[in-house]
């Protein structure tokens, strides 16, 4: 499976993609809570590959002390159509579950 | 975040989901080879996680040893169309990277 696919798939992405689009740029430590349960080392990691992949983007502020935000790049933003439709569908599941118990 | 879409976004589940779509149903030594990488205790939480969420079946063949398949039931087939979009697009993406290198 080729290196960009696995990426999409792999630990973590669409939740951290899901939180950047819901929520915007956001800095390293309010991204790791967004994403309950991420490690620090695993969170740095993802955000490391999809940057190479341009997915996302990493911006310095020269701000005291220097901050670093994420946001969504323009191959994030297409990424949105995907993360919409898991997200209706998830609701409409749990819509079905709702009436079912 | 409720707890479907959580698990749909969950670690490895898009590439659990994308291996059954691909392959069809599949035993578990099988299904964990061709996830590369997954621990044997991830699977089991994620494919249970599957089951009770009603994305995946579980089933049982008298054979001797016994033998248990995994494969997608109907919400796991509605996935397909977005495993498919990301499929296409990290596709696209790796040819447009193949173009600037």
């Amino acid at each position: 499976m080729d290196a960009l696919l696995r990426l999409l798939m792999g630990p973590w992405t669409t939740y951290i993609l899901w939180v950047l689009r819901q929520r915007g740029p956001l800095r390293f430590g309010a991204l790791k809570r967004e994403v309950g349960g991420i490690s620090a080392r695993m969170l740095t990691e993802r955000l490391r590959m999809l940057e190479q992949a341009q997915v996302i983007f990493r911006e310095h502020h020269p701000s005291i002390p220097p901050e670093v935000t994420y946001g969504l790049n323009a191959r994030g933003q297409e990424l949105g159509s995907v993360l919409d439709a898991l997200d209706s569908l998830a609701r409409r599941w749990a819509a079905e579950d709702g009436r079912t118990h």
